[in-house]
């Protein structure tokens, strides 16, 4: 296999606190991590270079300092709306962050301290163990922006948390703690923040040292219950998308940007 | 759009305690709310009226006074047992009222006290955000009346509250409170009872105020993964209904009009 | 029908504690009822006989002494090693005895004790009612031992606990209380050890007093969610036993019987 | 494995022409092969002694005489529009040997000259390999009757010839000949009816001689397709049923015992 | 049941040759009967009306003169492009005009002559049975013009002609004539043009004389199928609509307006 | 996006007659392009390359001289008879060969002349557009060697030729003439020997110069039928591998070597 060029990442920061384990830190310094136009191709091919690379049995994904990941941030957004080539290229990157870490060979393992929110909250649920401090604040946020759900929603949270919880949470927009997070589900555990670090080494190191074939078929033969629910993502996700020409979606962005209560558009054509 | 006769319904009340909420209230007073030969119908084509009605962009439904919905009263199950006909009708509702509470583009919001049985808890537990009373009285009922499960528990308990706890619960029958119900994921969330309507309110009217077409999509997609377990659904509502026409069903009827521990027979075709 | 001849078992045993309850009890003394070459194609069978058996209308099925059963033991995995011919019948039977489970007319109740591990949960799981002691040990076992989770995980712990605690426990390889089990889903319900025979016979005589289409059909259509993820399972299934020729699975063995701690290749073609 | 008794069946006769080939044929003399009340459950049952027999690598199913099988017969039918119970076996026998067709380890040969019509065209088509004589004449013969198609139309016929030539046959009833089943794919091979037999036994001597575990994993691997559809097939079997206590089979069977037009009924609760 | 006011449909012929059967026919004269702002919706709505409509057991949908439907106009499509609320109707009306057909209660039977081009493509294919003439001229279309394949193709194509006849006709936006649509299973029959409306008479009115719960529930239940798949038409649905802000679709429209080739860009970001 | 080092490759020829169409030759000269341990990897990673190469629109997928290819050589397979690591390497290469396919963005065009062997049948079947040879001969060749057919015949077959045909033809191990491939739906279309490269080129290049996100995504939704068969497909696949340490293929292997009919053990556990 290629030796792996993580020098070319700039959003990303890596390192190996363990044989076999590559931690990945989501680093946007004081934005708390949001995803901009560098970032989210980065979380696209991160994957790929990661199946190829024998050096890497397990990789933790991890936030810089005090947060997970915010989400995209506004100027990402705002560029979405109003190009449709980047449009489209975000759209389709939306995609392959999720198929990629359904079928990156290694297991993933997510640790979450403070926000994650939106495409950080992909990051976090997608990943095969999620680890999250009782205090983390999970915020899908879509439906408070005008989006309808559809980064990943659809394709893993009725295995998660079941039907009942999902629409609430994600209909509602709540912000779940870790704690609650793990009550229902959501997440595999939560722990007091300050143990998240050594919790997610602890468990990612076991796994480095454990039988890789058992470990990765594990989680291949596992993910066939998303793969086969991948039509419904790609629905979510496409029909989602449509919202970056249209009202609801306008209104979602400049109430937040004005700190306001949005005012939507009581009419809808679906 | 057409305008809505909601006055040509004889046993749900409608009043709209919110610009854009339409509450639906389960209504035969002195029978627990349960369901006869009119309400029945009713529960079906109601779906499709309020998806027609641009006036409503959520729907709260619950039930007249302590209880919510009793379930199939005797008098529509005996001419199901006795005419083809009408049980053919039935059969159809009881496919219909599911399908159409899927497919309603409207986000449904159930607010449930009292006990919630049969064609009650098909209401309660297909609504989008379930919301009950912490001592409300869920019971599918099926088995004790000598039916299998089949009117709605095979295409969503799997997906609520896990396989194992479904079948205990289907099987045995048992009586679920409100506050366990939550706790297995059966329903969104469960409040002290006098909480319910302020809480189904709270909720229906964010969601009025929310984003309309983002919210009806991600009610609209999450959906498909029960769309896809409708010939599930299809085929344990149709071996259900054979049981009309047949011993057990006879028994259990029998037993409950009777008061007395039901004998059924002990051998089976199947 | 005819006459089931469950003299001829040598691994189980077989009672009658209430007219219509047949109780099926693992039976390997002294090796906590580890599953060995005779016991292995009797799991298999026994639910076909069941199935045929008219004086059965439930079964619970249980361990022999303080324990549930430890899983395949070594001579028998030591052989499906060494032989083609004794893996592929291996392979056959793991498959069928999780479908044979599935497709059993009967509700299957299972009361476990103390351990259940590898086969042992197979069973455990797969029975539609799942009663445990609090403090039970629940273990799934395959990547301790270099297999990947593929004897029934892939078919129905997604359905039981959520994707999140199911990849986590899988590839942790924890040992799971019935206490936790019950919290998460993975059981019906946990009792103190005390109340465990009874709480089974309870359910199990309400059932065999029940009606038994409508139980049966229920059991069915239900189980039409795991026929579904079939082609998962198999796939989990027939890839798992790929490592019977493999490095992992002969250092995961060798491991354990030598009592150390298992270094295994840090390569894998996955 | 134990030996087989195959003497015990009464309308099935069994020979051996060539070496592991089981060939069945089916007999009503006199009646073109209908099925009556012993053959149908001999239609279940022989595909588990099949699958058990150690000496048989492959079946031939065929038909006594100059037709494979005229379906069920009125006598049959009768009692299963009078009585539950019958109805009951009937509608359980009608799944299971679709099941057991499907789950048969042993590849299964049909070789279909004359009617095959209802249940005896369910026989032809879930076979793995069907070879028909050009002139034979396959009818579902459902609607004729007053049924809806669901002894086995819905499980494969989509995957055979596709869906508007599937639902094309199916409503209309027609007879397809032989000739024409090859040319849209219903059937594996049409040839001439003198050749019919050789070809069959052609085919079955050398699957009979090939790899047992390659050929019997090959067709099992394929029939997940069909598994995977059995919930539409369970529900269109389970709805069928339902018209042996209606007027629309009434007068499908008195028109074709008085052997003129029927008169269906207009109005449908569907 | 109320009566349906089929007056007021202003694209939309109504007459009744035969007892039970209700001839639709779409008409824009002088345009092929192509599709407009007043046509759309038209498709969509009468589908119910046709399910509520107590007099009609059939149904067969046709085009006035020599055409069936040329699809979409180019005043629509460019009003898609300019306006997003009504290019969201639109996605609505082509997602639910597909749904609709599908869940209509009644068979449709579509009689094709002349070109059958996009949504009138759509109107064609997904009737239960679709009789042609010989040299009607099926056209997909959508590459042509710069869309993904959307509107019906994925939800049915590959049920009906198979997967490596559907890539190659959609990729390649050929055009297929009705005797060729026939031999790939594309159509249920083809006839002469000058037989086209006898033969669609004579199906539709043996199917009115039928039995209308049998000829219904095989409707239904074969129509899982497409259930099945409608998570992956609706994602091929909402990604086709995103084509309409793009320039692919900009340059497919200009070309044949100003009837040259087009030069379509390069670069995409899929 | 990099530029592709198609220079690393030794059995894949590149070049291109047409703006953006990539012409890949598999190449072994005198060795009916047969697959060895160099082309095997070099069979799954193209379609990364091919995914990520701006150039290039389309691929056409050939091979050199009068051959297409004639599968898997006897040295690669009596090394993974021999060797557990080769024989896993192998087994994920023969995976991802059919999913690459499948998510290789651009459409694929197989152009196949002579044979198409077992993996060369692969990739004859898995490209988008299968343009054959009226004289090719398409065989899928697993029984014969005494393997289970699956490397790609699960996932496809059915949906391209129809289960009665895709069960005769892969039990009896069947060569296929391009024209019979044809008349089945097995393949797109069949041309005579030499129009073949003509037909192909003239396909690539309408496509190349037609709108590339359309045409992506048109193959993109169409192929979730595919994606979702997968676990099916992984099933077929990891049973076939374990026979390669099993007596029926050494039969199968040293039978072709020795150039006599085999002999296969009678026994199987399946």
């Amino acid at each position: 296999m290629t030796a792996i060029n993580y020098e070319s990442y700039k959003r990303l920061i890596f390192d190996r606190p363990y044989p076999g384990v590559l931690k990945v830190t989501l680093s946007n310094p004081g934005k708390k991590n949001s995803i901009d136009e560098i970032m989210h191709p980065e979380m696209v091919r991160v994957w790929h270079d990661i199946s190829a690379d024998d050096d890497t049995a397990v990789v933790i994904l991890t936030g810089d300092g005090d947060a997970f990941c915010a989400g995209g941030n506004f100027d990402m957004v705002r560029q979405m709306v109003e190009d449709h080539e980047i449009r489209m290229k975000n759209l389709r990157e939306a995609r392959d962050v999720v198929y990629n870490m359904i079928n990156c060979t290694k297991p993933i393992i997510s640790a979450v301290r403070g926000p994650a929110v939106g495409g950080g909250l992909v990051c976090a649920l997608m990943s095969d163990i999620s680890v999250v401090a009782k205090d983390a604040k999970l915020i899908d946020g879509h439906t408070r922006l005008g989006l309808a759900a559809g980064d990943h929603a659809a394709i893993i949270w009725p295995l998660l948390c079941g039907m009942a919880r999902a629409k609430y949470h994600l209909l509602m927009c709540t912000t779940i703690s870790g704690q609650e997070a793990a009550d229902i589900g959501l997440v595999s555990i939560a722990v007091e923040d300050k143990d998240l670090d050594d919790k997610a080494l602890e468990i990612a190191s076991q796994l480095a040292d454990g039988p890789p074939t058992a470990i990765r078929l594990t989680k291949y033969t596992m993910n066939h219950w998303l793969r086969m629910a991948g039509p419904i993502f790609d629905a979510s996700l496409a029909f989602e998308f449509h919202a970056f020409t249209g009202p609801e979606m306008r209104e979602g962005m400049a109430s937040i940007q004005e700190k306001r209560k949005p005012v939507f558009p009581r009419h809808s054509a679906f």
